[in-house]
C-alpha cells in the first residue's frame, strides 16, 4: 500500500453522511414518479425503441423479496473529479448491503478497459486506503468511448464473459450518453446486464432540472479559491502585480463564476456572456485595458483577472477564425503544410491568402507564438489544440500591448506588471470536500438502489443539495431524457447537452450586481483551504444555494 | 471594513498559543544567558561599538516597577509570509498587556513609511479583522532599505517627532542586518529608541543555532504540499503528464527540500547539491531525462519533478556564465547594446565574441527566448532577472530535445508529455496555519518583552518549536552575532548570511535515503489541504523535527 499523510489516513476513517433514504437502501423499491412525465422525439423513440419510455424515478421504502448476490462493473471515464473513489465505495457497499455475496469488478484505465477486457476485483481491503481520497487511481481512467459496433460487441463480450448485472458508469456528458446507448444496446441483444451512469465533471456543465451539480465541482472550486483568495491577498500587500487567472473549464464558465463569487476578483470574465454580447478580442482586450487605466487612476496598480479556459471559443470573432482554419486544414492538411512551412513569414502569408478578411484581422492580434499554435498544435482530429493555448499569458501580453499605447497617448500612466497563474491539475485530484464525499457516495448508493432493481439507462441523482444531507432525496432520470441533437464537426450526435452559464440565472446577476464594486473596491474574499473539521465544512456551493 | 469569507472570520476569533512564559510576560525580567558567550570579531567591534557586547538573553519573572506607556513603531519588509498579522497582533497585546496606555503605530508599505514618515496608528478595532489572516495588508510592505546616511537620518527625524521608544522591524535577513545598524545609529545619536527584530521569510533561509526557522516557512511549504500533492494524485490517476514544479525560494532550496519530503515526487532538485556536486546544466537534464527514460521502461509515463526557483544560480556553469554576463554589462552597457541589438542573430553574434569558451557552450545550451531573457531582462542594477527566467519551463524544454535524441537512438520508447507548474505567490499570503499563528504571535510578545526590558538590536527568538507550544521558551539574540562579511556585487558588506541547505543534516539525509524509492515508486503523499480544526492542526515544519 502506498503510504499515506496523516490527513489522507484521518480522511479515510470520515464515514460519508447519506440521506436517509439510503440508510434503509436495501429495501428500497423505484416507482415511476408520477410528477414528472416524459416527453420523446421522434429521434429518441427510434434511437431507443426499448428504453425511450422509461419514467422518472421515484424510492420509497418496499418488501422487496430477498437479493441475491450482484456482480457489477465500475468504470471511470474521462478527467479526474473529486470524490470518484467515494462514488465507488457508495456502490461498494450499498452492494454489499442489498447482498453480502455481491461483487464490484472495477475496469482499468477508463471505458477501454470494458474494451479490453481489463478489470481487478474491488475489495474491502483495497478500498480501505481510497476512502474519501483525491485522484482516480483506484483503477485509473481513460478517454476510449464505447461508439462503433465493434466496440460495443467488445462491450458486450466482456460483461457477459464476467457475467455481470449491472455497469456502472462514473463520467461526464459523453459518458453518460454513451451509457444510453449502452443500456439500449443490451436490451436489444438480450444481454442482462444494467447500465448506469454518474454524473461527474468539475466543469459544472452537467447538469439539468433534476441534476443540481455534477461532483468535482465543489472540490476543484474551493481548491482554486483557495489559490485565488491567497493571490488576492498577496496583490493587496506588495501593490505591484496583476494576476491573470486561467480556470479550467472549457466548455463552460461555471467554474470561473463560482469562483469570483468565492473570492470577488477585480474582474472575472464568463464566457457565455462574452458571447452573448457579440464580444470581439479586441473589445474583451479594452474591457481588460480600461480597467487597468481606471484602477490606475486611482493608485491602484495590482488586482487580479478571472479567466475560463474555454475563453477563445467563446469569442465570436476568434471562435469563427478557429472555425476556417479547422476546416481549411479539413480541405487539405497536405496542402496546407506545403503552403505554410513553419517559418514566421510563412504564416503570415498562410493568413492573407486562406482566411477570411475578418478572421484575417483576428488572426493578426495575436502574438506570434500563439499564431504558431493556431496554425500548428492540432488534435487527432485536425482541429487547433485549443486547450492549450495559455490565454492567461497572450491576453496579458496584449493588455501590455494596448496599455502602452495608452500611455503614449497619456491616457495611462500607472505602471504593469502581470503574471500569469493556471488553476489547473491541483483541483481534479484534491481530497473531496465534505460536501462531495457525501454527494459522491450517496450517488454510489444510488446506483446500487437502481441495479437492485433492475432498472437500466438511467442517472443517478442526488437532490436537494443546498440542504443539510438529512434532507437529501434520491431518484433515476432516465438518460434519453436529458439527450439532445448536436452538430458536432459537421455530425450529427445525440448527446446530453452541456449546460452552460445561464445568464438570466438569479446567481449570474448577483455575480452582475456585484461585479462593479469589485472592480475598484478591493472587496477581495480568502476563502481559505477546505476545511474537514470544525464549523465551515459542509458548505454547498454556491451555485446550487 | 473588507468583506471577509466565513473562515477568515472564524480565524479572526483564534486565540494564539504562547510558550508559559509569555503568559505572565509584563513582569519578564531579561537576564544575560550565561550558557551563550558572545565571540565578536574585531570589524564587529568596530561596527557596533554601542552594541557589540550585548549578551543572549533569557528571561524569568522578576518584580519589575509598573511600566510607563510605550510608543511603538512597527514596518513589515519585503516579500510577504504568513503570519505577519500575528507578529503585529502579538506585540499590540503584549504592550497593552505591559501598559494598557501604550500605542502601536504602523509605518506604511515598508521600510519607505519610516523614511517619509507615513504611518497609522494600529487600533483594537482596526487589528480585529486581520488577526490570524494572511497577507501583509494591514500596513503594507515594501523593499525600501534604509542604508544611506540620509536615510538613517530620515528614519531618525520620523522615529523622534512620532516620540517612540521603540521600533520593530519584521522582516528577512537583510532586514534584520539593518536593524542592527539601526540599533547601533540610535545608540550613538542617543536616541532612545530601541530597535527589535522579528525573522519572517518563507524562504526558510534566516535561521541560526536558536533560530529554528523564520515565519511564514510552515504555512507556504503546507500550501504548496497541498498543490503538489493533489498534482502528483492527478498525475497517478491520469498517468500522461510530467509536472515541473517550480518552487519560491531563490536563495536556498529548504521550501523544495521540505515539500519533497512531505509529498514524495519522482525527484527533487536542491540548488545546494548540485553545486557541491559541481553538476553541470547537462548533468541537470541528463538526470531528469535518465529518470524519465527508466519509468518509461515501466510503463510509466508519468511524475513530478520539483524545481527550486534559483536553480540556475546554483548550478556552477550557469552561475559562472550568469555572472560573465553581468560583468560585461556593468563593463558598459551602451557599448552592450549596440553590439547585440534585438534580433537572434545578434545576439548568437554576441556570445561567441563576448563570453568565454564554457560560457558560450552553457549560453548555446538555452533555447532562443531564454537567451533573449538572459541578455535583455535585466534589473535596475544591470543584473539579469533570474527571478524571471521561468525554470520549469526551460528544463522542460530541454529533457523533450534530448529525450528525442534518445528516441533516435532507440534508447527511449516512452512518450512524454510536460506541463509547468509554478508554486508561487499563493503561498505568502496564505491564511497561516496554526504553526505560524501561534509562532508569529509568540514572537510578537517576545518583541514586547524586549522593549519593556529596553534593550536594542536584538532579534526576537522563540525556540523548542518541535515540541507542543506549552514547552515553547522564548530569547533574546544580539543581532551582530549573526553577521558576517559577505562580497555581495563586488562590495564587502556585513550582513545575515543566508542559511542554505545542509547537505549533511539528518533533514538532507532522510530525503537522500529515500528518493530513489520515490524516483521509480509511486510512493506519493497527499498532505492535503491546512486544517485549523480537528487532529492533524499542529503540526510543526519537518525540517525541525
Amino acid at each position: 500500500m502506498a503510504s499515506m499523510s496523516f490527513l489522507q489516513k484521518e480522511r479515510a476513517h470520515y464515514i460519508p453522511h447519506v440521506p436517509p433514504l439510503l440508510e434503509i437502501l436495501p429495501s428500497l423499491v423505484a416507482s415511476p414518479d408520477e410528477t414528472l412525465v416524459v416527453h420523446d422525439s421522434d429521434i429518441i423513440k427510434e434511437l431507443f425503441p426499448n428504453t425511450s419510455k422509461y419514467p422518472f424515478l421515484s424510492f420509497q421504502r418496499g418488501s422487496k423479496p430477498t437479493a441475491t448476490p450482484m456482480k457489477v462493473g465500475v468504470v471511470l471515464s474521462g478527467g479526474q473529479a473529486s470524490g470518484g473513489h467515494n462514488a465507488i465505495s457508495g456502490l461498494f457497499d450499498g452492494l454489499k448491503k442489498i447482498h453480502p455475496g455481491s461483487t464490484l469488478i472495477g475496469f482499468l484505465e477508463g471505458p477501454g478497459g470494458i474494451i479490453k477486457n481489463k478489470s481487478i476485483v474491488i475489495t474491502e481491503k483495497l478500498l480501505e486506503s481510497y476512502r474519501n481520497q483525491g485522484g482516480f487511481d483506484i483503477i485509473g481512467s481513460g478517454r476510449t468511448k464505447i461508439e462503433t459496433p465493434e466496440q460495443f460487441l467488445a462491450a458486450e463480450e466482456t460483461v457477459v464473459s464476467l457475467g455481470l448485472n449491472g455497469l456502472v458508469i462514473i463520467g461526464g456528458d459523453d459518458s453518460n450518453s454513451n451509457a444510453a446507448f449502452l443500456a439500449e444496446y443490451f436490451k436489444k441483444q438480450g444481454v442482462p446486464v444494467d447500465v448506469i451512469g454518474v454524473p461527474k465533471t468539475i466543469d459544472g456543465d452537467l447538469r439539468s432540472e433534476h441534476i443540481e451539480i455534477s461532483f468535482g465541482f465543489d472540490t476543484a472550486c474551493k481548491v482554486y479559491s483557495e489559490i485565488i483568495g491567497n493571490t488576492l491577498k498577496d496583490s493587496l500587500s506588495q501593490k505591484k502585480y496583476y494576476f491573470f487567472v486561467k480556470l479550467m473549464g472549457r466548455s463552460a464558465s461555471h467554474i470561473t463564476l463560482e469562483c469570483a463569487l468565492m473570492t470577488h476578483p477585480n474582474l472575472a470574465l464568463i464566457g457565455e456572456e462574452i458571447a452573448a454580447k457579440n464580444q470581439t478580442l479586441k473589445d474583451v482586450v479594452q474591457q481588460i485595458v480600461d480597467l487597468v487605466v481606471k484602477r490606475a487612476e486611482q493608485g491602484k496598480n495590482y488586482g487580479a483577472i478571472l479567466i475560463p479556459e474555454g475563453i477563445i471559443e467563446f469569442i465570436p470573432d476568434v471562435n469563427r477564425m478557429l472555425k476556417e482554419i479547422n476546416e481549411i486544414v479539413a480541405k487539405g492538411p497536405s496542402s496546407l503544410e506545403t503552403a505554410i512551412g513553419q517559418a514566421p513569414v510563412a504564416v503570415s502569408r498562410f493568413n492573407a491568402e486562406m482566411l477570411s478578411k475578418p478572421s484575417q484581422e483576428t488572426f493578426n492580434i495575436f502574438p506570434e507564438d500563439i499564431q504558431k499554435q493556431l496554425l500548428f498544435d492540432r488534435d487527432p482530429h485536425g482541429n487547433v489544440q485549443v486547450s492549450k493555448i495559455e490565454s492567461e499569458r497572450f491576453l496579458m501580453d496584449l493588455v501590455v500591448k494596448e496599455l502602452d499605447t495608452q500611455e503614449i497617448k497619456g491616457r495611462y500612466k500607472g505602471k504593469f506588471s502581470g503574471q500569469p497563474l493556471f488553476c489547473g491539475y491541483e483541483g481534479r485530484s484534491a481530497m473531496p470536500s465534505n460536501f462531495d464525499a457525501n454527494y459522491c457516495y450517496s450517488l454510489g448508493c444510488t446506483a446500487a438502489v437502481l441495479l437492485n432493481n433492475h432498472v437500466s439507462g438511467y442517472i443517478a441523482c442526488v437532490k436537494n443539495l443546498s440542504k443539510p444531507v438529512h434532507e437529501w432525496t434520491i431518484m433515476g432520470i432516465p438518460i434519453h431524457t436529458m439527450l439532445y441533437q448536436e452538430k458536432r464537426g459537421g455530425k450529427e450526435v445525440t448527446v446530453i447537452k452541456k449546460a452552460l452559464v445561464d445568464l438570466n440565472s438569479k446567481y449570474f446577476k448577483e455575480f452582475a450586481s456585484q461585479r462593479e464594486l469589485w472592480a475598484m473596491d478591493d472587496d477581495y474574499l480568502c476563502p481559505g483551504p477546505i476545511q474537514f473539521y470544525g464549523p465551515t465544512t459542509d458548505t454547498p456551493p454556491l451555485t446550487i444555494c
